[in-house]
């Protein structure tokens, strides 16, 4: 890669970037605050009507009896599984080896909270009933992740989720959902954010992925829960004196962008079929189930990254800004669909995949 | 109080409100990000110029090796006590009774940390070296806060603090500065911010209380303990995608603020002689050391709220939101001096306390 450009630097020049909502700048939030009233209070500890209106609001679309906003998702599901281990008297809880928990968070369950976690099915699928079935110890709480992030959003259809959740109330564990991009799964379930929730007795979902906010995260469930989460909150920290600035900026995407998640599914889909075109590269899941996937190729990661940028360079389509290397050899990436990808032209989209399929082939033949 | 106004009601509607920067409001934040152009990039998970660049800043401005930003002073504290419990396999810190982490954080320190608190001195006064020669047990850290704000902020002497200091280091104790309102006690001591964190091996501050930022804390020290606090961060749930709407806001405000405290201090003296010229009310300490103080009285809760809201009424000087009971009879109030004081005309304030005191008589007669 000497003398050539590096696949975040082209990814930033690019004309027609096809993932994400938009840069991370400070713009983001300016744009949610221009029509707020200065005069606006802020809130308080947790009082206030700036949050709890968010709150109520959140706890009716979650068809929740009560909701609370977090500053961060980290925090929000530490607690909710702390809460059921301490209801069940059982530290044991389950969950999906790739879970955000298991692999983001520097351990802060066990550190923290001393949870024992039981990993369930593979990187090569999401958490399923017969998973459920072959427990061999008691859990306090499942966590479901839906759709499972780590493995390119892949989702278990809605009745096998019936089945799990009625699995989990027949022995009294506790079902959390792991919501970070649950409206994003809504379009392909064709069902409500209250109909997915039902089947849960905690659901934390995340105002900055899909929604596109600046950071923050809602916990919901019914308010014995939420009201022990809040002791938990101020516990760790979470309690901030002013948590608006995350809030306002929440409820200014979500009400933009909740109405365009049904969009990025469809085009979500249509971006998959064009990497899916390319000879050398595969999407997981082979047909996206959300407005995310993960593009997998035999390729080593550098090879893609120069390949990568120079069609971005050539093209001005901006596919992705970074590339991971995978344990077992080849790379991926992932991809969510957001405001962005609507704005390219498709003949030029169409034109840069053309060069890319061309340019992958002349790199395996090196 | 039939047919009369509240107290914070009162407060509200004054002219001329006394205490404080003024209204905690939407307008805090527009402010602060008016001239910030909507290009700058977020900060992620602690990376990135916004957040690296005002944590070198601070850690200059503390003579501290690194500095760390956190959402909330509540958790960088709670994680320094941690690092040096773990640091001198302890589990045992020592601070005052009137600790934020003994009554304001609902024993985060000991459900998530397991630290185990030797309480220091009482709530006549602050930690002194005595209370340290007195340690019946050996502690990994003590914590001084400086002022201690739930007693009125008092301070001990600088001498006093440099012989509790050297005691901490020739014993191996950890020492930690809970430094909320250290910006408000330079002015008293007559020193830097560095001269007085000289002392300390840890320092937090925070950037919502002279400074008036919107919400965040810093906590500093050498490059081990701040790299082992981001740990932390992570796992408590603090390393948020962005933190720029308080550090912006942190920087904005500390620019302008830090030059004021000074004059917030000289006020809060000038004020002082005002509440302790009513007969019925004393301030704590006598001659503040900082821009607070608390005013003491042993007429009830009820009376003084009554009085404080009429007098507010007739003059338009706000006195305070609120007053509450004391355990052993009649009540306080915490006043903490800012931008407001110095706009309120001065014949209009001693006007103000001239028929405070009357009336405060008149219900001494009741």
């Amino acid at each position: 890669m000497n003398n050539t450009i590096s696949l975040i630097d082209a990814f930033k020049q690019a004309k027609y970037p096809l993932p994400g909502h938009g840069k991370r700048n400070v713009q983001v939030l300016k744009t949610a605050f221009e029509q707020v009233d200065g005069e606006m209070e802020s809130d308080m500890y947790g009082a206030g009507e700036v949050i709890e209106g968010y709150q109520h609001k959140m706890a009716k679309l979650l068809g929740k009896e009560s909701a609370v906003f977090f500053p961060s998702g980290t925090m929000a599901q530490q607690i909710a599984l702390r809460i059921w281990s301490d209801v069940k008297g059982n530290k044991k809880v389950a969950y999906h080896p790739t879970c955000h928990l298991e692999i983001h968070e520097k351990d802060g369950l066990k550190e923290l909270h001393h949870l024992e976690p039981i990993l369930l099915a593979d990187e090569s699928r999401p958490v399923l009933l017969k998973d459920l079935e072959g427990l061999q110890e008691e859990a306090a709480c499942v966590l479901l992740e839906l759709p499972q992030r780590e493995i390119g959003g892949q989702l278990p259809a809605f009745e096998e989720l019936e089945a799990m959740s009625a699995f989990c109330r027949e022995r009294g564990i506790k079902l959390h959902l792991d919501g970070a991009r649950l409206f994003e799964v809504l379009p392909y379930y064709g069902k409500s954010a209250e109909e997915v929730c039902a089947l849960f007795d905690s659901v934390y979902i995340s105002v900055y992925k899909g929604i596109g906010g600046i950071a923050g995260a809602v916990l919901a469930g019914d308010r014995d829960f939420t009201e022990q989460s809040k002791v938990w909150k101020r516990r760790h920290g979470g309690d901030l004196i002013s948590l608006y600035p995350y809030i306002v900026a929440a409820d200014y995407y979500m009400e933009r962008r909740l109405p365009l998640m049904e969009k990025y599914y469809h085009e979500a889909k249509e971006l998959a079929v064009l990497y899916n075109g390319c000879e050398l590269l595969r999407t997981v899941p082979a047909v996206p189930v959300s407005n995310m996937f993960h593009v997998h190729s035999e390729r080593s990661k550098e090879q893609l990254e120069q390949i990568f940028a120079g069609v971005t360079l050539e093209t001005g389509v901006g596919f992705t800004q970074s590339v991971r290397e995978k344990k077992d050899g080849g790379a991926y990436f992932e991809i969510s669909l957001g405001d962005r990808y609507g704005e390219a032209p498709r003949p030029i989209v169409a034109e840069a995949f053309r060069l890319l399929d061309q340019r992958l082939k002349a790199a395996e033949a090196v």
